[in-house]
């Protein structure tokens, strides 16, 4: 169970403390605040705090005076016509804060993307719990013979069974050793920042993660991409759910443009108008290669 | 007048627009909200938007599952520590979204701080308007014969009288030839992305400009400082304003450790070691240059 | 003339100055390094440095040992796709110094590219020297009545006639005025921090000017696309020129991916399906905004 | 052992590859190019690229035409008068790439530094290697009373010997388990990307490492100070080496300003003044926390 019952409880008397504001503020967003967004097996995402909402971009946009709302349709026309023409800027003036608890693989991942502020829950300082990711079986999945960063097919019942086995196992006892090598209240352990190097990649930590909406939509392309490893993007659709909510114009463009949209290559380009000419056009005569050929294909169905 | 009655008017709009939020909130600056803070001659400073308080610092130091709290004093405590020990993460989780209206040779200066979300007033897209910042006549000082980047004496009637006209006159003529450039409404005139090059360094521009605390107190740092140049250092001062009643506890702690501090080197240390040991040291003796020697004089006196 | 007699004398000597290295070298480059490639009336461009070549990228992204090149093939391959897969940090690990004269308000724009190293000439250290842009006829354009933000045709000669007058008697006059209240050397004059305002935005600054790969291909595909500002264009034509000298394979990708490359849209995808099935779309039928579907035939035609 | 026989083949090949260059050059800085700096037990830093030297800054700093070097002691004096008034920008002008192999953990910690360009060996891609990081005897200390985020004395014999045991029987088992998962050649194994997640924290990764010298020396400071985690310092004063040699004057005003200074607060400072009058002052009498004053003790001894 990702939250205990007193994290609940501390969760419960946040939300609990209402105050007035003359801020933007956004009503689907204010629902999801600091309620904890189960993503895998121990982890969650949850909303701390955000800045700024649809109106605030096209606001920005227009470097207003008041709010600067002229109307809906007139906001999403704005918001459509930025996103398509990448002025990020506007978008960059909305701003997210996030509480996340995520195995350190995922971690590791995650930070990667430097635009960002971080606070990490630190294991030289404090202990860390025992809870560790374990896949459900049905994401226990075999090395892609297609893809070398990728999963092909599940893996069987008996294989499943035994690999769960091993990380069970070998979870268990590094974290006993990690106790054992902390010592006891009265003795005089190891030191917390050497003994955490005995734990393994799928143990949970935590972290406070800010970002502008830019960049969240450019981590959420990129995670929350059928490419992107299960377990990263897990956590990015939970993320997606809040950012609907948060800002709908503006993930609407995004879903349209950045998401459900292709970049092609000048040379897809004119593979394209020779085949809407009505040319039969095959991979041979493309003068794309074979891969690029088969990433045209699947943008054009 | 830096704001017109309309401006005004759309100001007071949205004070009257409140809402009910479950966020962190700071009444010191919750007052300050979208109102003009005027600095120098048209120019101002609007609080736009927020994100965090104090608290919200100690919450993401402490990765919190609620408000994190636990007494002013222990949270005064833990952010004069995270200030003194550079830890700079848990500043950069609060945020603010300022308007500003301000002289382009000043906008030039801060958009050095490369930190932060910018959306400024295009003047390729709009018109920008008559209006030029001419300083005050006690502003008006000669250059430094001390200091090749700094002010020395103020000028005298006569010449800053002369200084006055120039300034004036060009300003006037250069908006003049601007206007007769883009044409009336009914003709064709030059495209607004070149008649603006006629502009003088002087006129006023506007940006949204957004970053976070911890890169807010680096700007203020350099920027309130009395080595920075005038014009700039009344932006920073008014925006020091609002920033003291927002978090009043991180503000204090920037001022001990950072405005009020002073860093040393190696040899000014060796120096002060040798002075409280006893020993009279003078420059020659200090192996400190006389620059150095001069600058360590006015730290410690 | 950009470059003085003087200059073009310590450019000489600095490349008569040669080095043995051990270092990736790019011949290419080596051929125009601190060479001034002129641009608009005084500006150029100058490479001063540059770090890494196309082995260097796929070095990088292979994390190896020696020099990590297997064949030019398969060099040209992976870099192909990381560039069409959108992995930024192999390019990154180019690096490119140049030093730029360009006029102020071409400056501006510049500086809006956040990831880059940046000194500028101080004109509150230094006086400025009398240099500023002044449009070719044929580049004095009417405002466009279809882009708020563009050119359209090109001024008649009187109109043109008359913007040359007032550009050029103008910033005579700045520059005048901005001489005599600094004063002679003799007299305490104005500071120079405060003089400088009366010049205008096509006063001619410098800079040098640093940056990684990944980033000065995010800076050429919006600086060298028929959307920017001619001014700004053209120098981000003349660093092209010097960048398709350097690292020729990833230009080349550069070039198919991205300059001539295009992003479409779901809807617009959607469109192209239904085209490519035989089906006859309108602009009433696609779905698209009348400017979406203008924006898709000129991809598509 | 950090380097295998065919590594160290690969290196010796592009070390013996010369090139000529009208580039800045650092002779200091040649000689390490390439070489391993052995870290720790399997861990290495290698310099793979650099660009700038010391005339580089000085050169950005005047924005010069030419090589921009005066003399020694006048570069020696700008680049003293940089370091000491925070001008940072010059020192972004130099520009280096790393090689590295260090444990995950420290990789880790390493990452928070963002302004960096990063190429790590992927673990979804690749195999990782069987090597772990397992401290030397006297690096195994206990957990400090004093510091909740340091070490404090050395574990005795049998204590470091019961950990050297665990740290080695769990990182070979959960390496056989790694591989186990990954099946061999034949079956179909567990996807990489989920088997390394087994791995613990003290394995060893690899990444290509680029940044400015501004960054770097903000790196080195925190990092080469001994307040800083032993194995990362390991690191940090390796890469000080070959900074030495390669921006000598710099890196002694790095030294005497940054890594030898020391900053004091405006409370710090008052009590200075009133011991340099002669003034007996106590921790009670200083307006300082038992804290402050431990720490002003410590820097004026």
């Amino acid at each position: 169970m990702p939250i205990t019952p007193d994290q609940a409880a501390e969760i419960d008397a946040q939300r609990g403390e209402t105050a007035t504001t003359l801020r933007a503020t956004a009503p689907g967003m204010e629902a999801h605040l600091y309620r904890a967004i189960p993503v895998l097996d121990h982890g969650f995402v949850r909303v701390i705090d955000y800045m700024g909402d649809d109106a605030a971009i096209c606001q920005a946009a227009r470097v207003s005076y008041g709010r600067g709302t002229r109307s809906v349709q007139n906001d999403e026309g704005l918001i459509r016509y930025l996103m398509r023409h990448w002025h990020s800027t506007p978008f960059e003036m909305c701003e997210i804060k996030l509480h996340v608890k995520l195995p350190v693989f995922v971690a590791r991942q995650w930070i990667r993307h430097r635009t960002a502020n971080v606070n990490e829950y630190s294991a030289r300082y404090s202990v860390l719990d025992r809870e560790f990711y374990i896949p459900a079986p049905e994401h226990l999945a075999a090395q892609s013979t297609l893809n070398n960063q990728g999963r092909g097919e599940t893996l069987d019942g008996e294989a499943a069974a035994r690999v769960l086995e091993i990380l069970k196992t070998d979870a268990d006892r590094a974290y006993d050793h990690y106790e054992e090598m902390l010592g006891d209240d009265g003795k005089k352990g190891l030191a917390r920042e050497l003994a955490r190097m005995n734990l393994p990649a799928n143990i949970y930590t935590q972290w406070y993660w800010k970002t502008d909406l830019h960049n969240l939509f450019h981590f959420l392309r990129l995670r929350a991409d059928p490419h992107a490893q299960y377990e990263i993007r897990a956590y990015a659709e939970a993320i997606a759910v809040a950012v609907r909510d948060w800002v709908p114009l503006a993930y609407r463009a995004f879903e349209d443009y950045r998401q459900g949209g292709a970049t092609l290559s000048a040379g897809a380009l004119a593979c394209l108008r020779r085949m809407l000419d009505g040319e039969e056009v095959t991979q041979e005569t493309s003068g794309l290669t074979a891969r690029e050929w088969r990433e045209l294909k699947e943008v054009i169905k």
